[in-house]
């Protein structure tokens, strides 16, 4: 068993520290080693079956900055922060895909491909007829929402400001960044770097609900 | 500027440590402070706009335990686990939600909710034509999976194992834990608890594309 490298009090202290960042510090950059661990989490992001169906598009050119800015309402944080990543969703998960994963995966384990032949019929069986109705759009998108959350999480915990963006046109960003060709479709921006000092969110009390009324215990 | 409590390698270490555990250790319970942070780490889960659109059931009851299990395809997680939480979105979010939010701002942020107008009026018209062809229930799902995302992080931060599901019915869980009438619909169980020794998949290597396939710069 592990044993926990951070105490209950510190975890706390970081989801307290975070917000939305709505004003960043542009002199400010986020150190290599630290911007690499945040791509290491990205990369380790669970999701349903393992599949990764996503991709995570770092944008750092100025030029593609002011543009993605454009299609987003124009929000500074765009262009101002250290880092830009744009999630996006696979827009089409079938057997290929399966295949793919089941390949690399023996690979990966060193394990005959022969071997995860049960888990490969088990996954395509779900994804051909799925247990409930499921659009396979919404499916990934909720999965790429899994690194949203442990990309927020991650950069609380090594003290990196974020803010993570809904607004914009996706689209144009799609278009942008040549998203759909390539078979993806984005859905969220995550704004990362720090907080400018006279960003005026930065000292406004959390809005959580009392944690009575959003955990219920049966 | 918060000091990072964790570093890189730490960080890292957790996320690798982390996997999803299909064996639980039935006789290890969570330590209640523990399990009081994991419901402070979901209370204080990020969503789009700070709504919350969200509902968590932390469910003990071993009879309701065993009724879930069956609409989970008997996996074993779901009795076996120190903890389980069902993870449900809200159904709808309306006029009626942004009140009630900017309301209980006012109140946190101790400021007259008329200087919060701007803000409501902003959320509802995103809501009455967002940017983009939206559907609610689908958009709460989204949100959700950001706080199974800040769960998982959480937890594998504090060492605590976790087995996140979407193999079960969604109706049938609806139906046991009268979601559905609350307004809610579950979307993600999360099993939470310490791996059973023998649980073969703890020493499985971690499957996940090389960070040059997943992660591209612009």
């Amino acid at each position: 068993m592990s044993n926990s490298p951070i105490s209950s009090e510190q975890l706390l202290q970081q989801l307290n520290w975070r917000y939305a960042t709505k004003k960043f510090d542009a002199t400010k950059k986020i150190p290599e080693e630290t911007w690499q661990t945040l791509e290491d989490a990205l990369v380790l992001a669970p999701s349903s079956f393992g599949l990764q169906p996503w991709k995570f598009i770092v944008v750092t050119d100025p030029d593609l900055r002011k543009t993605l800015q454009e299609h987003a309402w124009g929000q500074s944080q765009v262009v101002d922060a250290s880092h830009l990543v744009v999630f996006a969703r696979k827009l089409e998960v079938g057997e290929a895909d399966v295949d793919r994963y089941v390949n690399y995966m023996a690979e990966v384990r060193n394990t005959p491909v022969e071997s995860l032949e049960g888990l490969s019929t088990m996954i395509k069986g779900f994804l051909k007829s799925p247990p409930y109705p499921m659009d396979i759009e919404a499916w990934t998108a909720r999965q790429t929402y899994i690194a949203v959350g442990q990309f927020l999480t991650s950069a609380a915990l090594l003290g990196i400001d974020v803010c993570p963006m809904e607004g914009f046109i996706p689209a144009k960003v799609d278009d942008t960044l040549e998203l759909t060709q390539q078979g993806y479709g984005s859905v969220v921006l995550c704004a990362a770097g720090y907080r400018a000092e006279d960003d005026k969110y930065a000292d406004l009390k959390k809005v959580r609900y009392p944690k009575s009324e959003m955990i219920e215990h049966l």
